[in-house]
């Protein structure tokens, strides 16, 4: 297994960090705090964490400068160690994506391909498409008509593009992803389903990433727009016609329904339900397992939900929960009796 | 990018529509009445949208009798506009699927492949399968022993299909769904789990669409059955042994566990959970987010959970939740008290 | 359709249960006691069933000692017969993994697959790869550099694993599943997410099943772990660095989020949240759809979510919750008033 090392004087410089001790030290692999083998460059961002300075093995740390001063060995100093840990993330990656076209893969002869860019084993682009300079496309991907791969986007393997869908430069597809399928569209008539051919596309920015499992359906006229800098966890669904703002932030699990706007640097969180037809604006948190009926129309964190507990204690409560109104009622009649009320 | 063009009264005579104007028009394609452009047929089917009928650049629309009168432009007059601009889309489709047997499909000498039917590049077919005439199976494609794919069924890329499952006609699959993995099915054994070997099929109708990264799992002795029309939408998930009824919809990430029934005419919305060995009546609807831990036995809607707010507000009335019993017992003692019980 | 048919004293031999009857019985399947044809073996495991068993078409029926001697045809007895059938199912299993390696799969040089391994068509095997005897390689699978797939395992088509995965022994991987892509993991900076590329891997016991569309992600610098004998369903999710406990069981849709500890033996049903960074004890048992958002330290039986009623009464309910902090204000000034506080 390929292991890059870096001299600790040049990961300083990357980061802009003040070095203290050996730049010459060769730097095998980043690491915490407390499982750091000798060789490793770890990082103390959260102070829960200091307790394991003394002792580390690390043979160089990443901290901010007032917990600088208690460790004498070998230290990047940083105002926020974190995200230095995650600048230098890029640098120990353990994998190569493999290079050129791979000679199994099916490339329509109408498609354009930059001359650096990488086609997997098994994959095929159809007609019409457009590779970007240094793109990766996967072993077992599928590039439909007409769609467009920005610079430097990698699509892992097995990911599926479908026809009409642009994906700009420096983003991440991961596995099993489906982006351009057709929104959930149909006409009712007479107790069938008539089916609404899902003419848009879909439009993703520079800097996205899509998790493993997640699915971005088509539009139905117009486009579904994803904005730069948006990040996507795993099993996430995006239905048709949903536009969502820069850089926000959607975890595992998560589903949008139809036609809804999220805003900019938006966090939801997993396991939510967004219903279609909304408008969240900027900056709004939404915590795990909420549903969404409602436009949100001020920045804040929003929730639904219950309590877990025991089984045994939450049934008593559930119970008393379809008794609610009644119970409300009954307050009422209470506070009329002691004028209360 | 090809685009069709249609004249407008052949659009009309589709939907047996009342053609008012220049039946010579050439249409480009669909649009909502806010969008259009020149050359694109709109349709008004919701009256808050009547707003836009003035200044709209759409070169037809499709309107209803009442609303018909103050328009002046091309027009055709439907009852159901919404259905006609459903039943017109699949003329301005922007694909086209490749024909014929892709050279890199593998395809077992004792498979039946219809001669019209395409097999996309990658594909695999094993050894018994049926494709029907003018059935599509998209790149990257797997169908497993003994599998039949109906007439002019269209399976998408990345598509996987088990041994022994039987498609009906007309039926769309979209990327990344699986048909007939194992039924979860484990019998316990001294704290281990001993599989279940599962020897069921899957039986899909005609005319049903499954979304992207959509499960239907395969029948533990009996087969899994999603009747003719059903409609699942993306990341649904369909335990061993489910039976839907036509025509019911499934909306977004819905997980329906094993052994349940669900009528015809139903509408899941996205996020339930349906749990195991229930039966759901024809017509039931369920709102987002439900938890179903009981049979459904009349028609009409059904919900569950509760309503969103502030997280700070929520969270004081979360913690009441937890002192329900509680407090009933508390009402309980007061109109004893005051003699109101 | 190629079936198996056992003797029914081997197959008494195997479960190692008492045989009454004709031992030279040819049994052509199994079934449940209502739906068994000639030929076939039923049994009778849920008390609820025995009105079946006059009338069963079965040739034999596996069942208790106190059940069997109200029955007089052919029988196998046992006291678990349900983990009798389960133990006889892959007996009858109606489909054989293509075996080989197939002309159009590409494995890198570099990759060492044991001589009786099956490696499916257009399935690609990375640089560094150990492919253990016995072990089946689906159709259209990827596996990445350094990977490890343990004997016996079968990936079933088109799933993928990334690089520096290992995976156990016997264990099952169900199609569109999704091993070792990037965690969810950035870093904020200014409003703008900087990716923390995950540089841990991921570690799979034996006797493990995936299900299908399930994705479990690489660690961010140590592994995730999956024990000996988790059985994961359909659709979940698990995120970096979670630990799951040997012979913990997972339903469809659940997502479990960073860092989290599941113990042994727990059973988590479908579509719950469990936040990051908890931990649960050994035999903890979660309820459908529960938001879990802290450590669980005892084991037992944990719920969250409101029962489900008619949209009419639970939007009744809905609305008081919202009022609940105020109501249990209400409640307290009504006990002062009467004086039972």
């Amino acid at each position: 297994m390929l292991k890059n090392t870096q001299p600790l004087g040049q990961l300083a410089a990357l980061l802009d960090a003040e070095l203290h001790g050996n730049e010459n030290l060769s730097i095998t692999g980043l690491n915490t705090l407390q499982n750091a083998k000798s060789g490793e460059l770890a990082f103390l961002a959260n102070p829960n964490y200091q307790k394991y300075l003394a002792s580390t093995q690390a043979s160089a740390v990443i901290l901010k400068p007032d917990m600088a001063k208690g460790f004498d060995g070998n230290k990047l100093i940083l105002n926020n160690p974190y995200l230095g840990y995650a600048k230098l993330t890029a640098l120990f990656l353990n994998t190569s994506p493999s290079q050129g076209l791979h000679p199994s893969s099916v490339i329509h002869p109408e498609a354009t391909v930059a001359s650096d860019a990488s086609i997997g084993a098994n994959s095929v682009i159809e007609a019409g498409c457009e590779i970007g300079a240094g793109a990766v496309i996967g072993a077992g991907c599928y590039v439909g008509e007409n769609s467009i791969i920005g610079e430097r986007t990698h699509l892992y393997a097995n990911v599926t593009i479908y026809h009409e869908v642009t994906i700009g430069s420096d983003s991440i597809l991961h596995s099993s992803s489906v982006i351009g399928a057709d929104g959930f569209g149909f006409a009712p008539d007479a107790g069938r389903w008539v089916k609404i051919h899902q003419l848009g596309g879909v439009v993703i920015g520079d800097r996205v990433e899509v998790g493993a499992g997640t699915t971005i359906d088509r539009g139905a006229l117009d486009d579904t727009v994803i904005g730069d800098g948006v990040i996507l966890d795993n099993q996430v669904q995006i239905a048709h016609n949903v536009r969502i703002g820069e850089n926000s932030a959607i975890a595992g699990c998560t589903a949008v329904a139809g036609s809804t706007t999220i805003g900019r640097n938006c966090t939801i969180s997993g396991g939510c339900c967004i219903v279609g037809h909304l408008t969240l604006v900027d900056k709004v948190h939404v915590t795990a397992m909420t549903l969404v009926t409602k436009s949100i129309r001020q920045p804040g964190a929003y929730s639904s939900g219950t309590p877990m507990s025991e089984s045994s204690v939450w049934r008593k409560n559930a119970v008393r929960f379809g008794q609610l109104n009644t119970m409300a009622g009954r307050l009422k009649v209470l506070e009329k009796i002691t004028k209360t009320d």
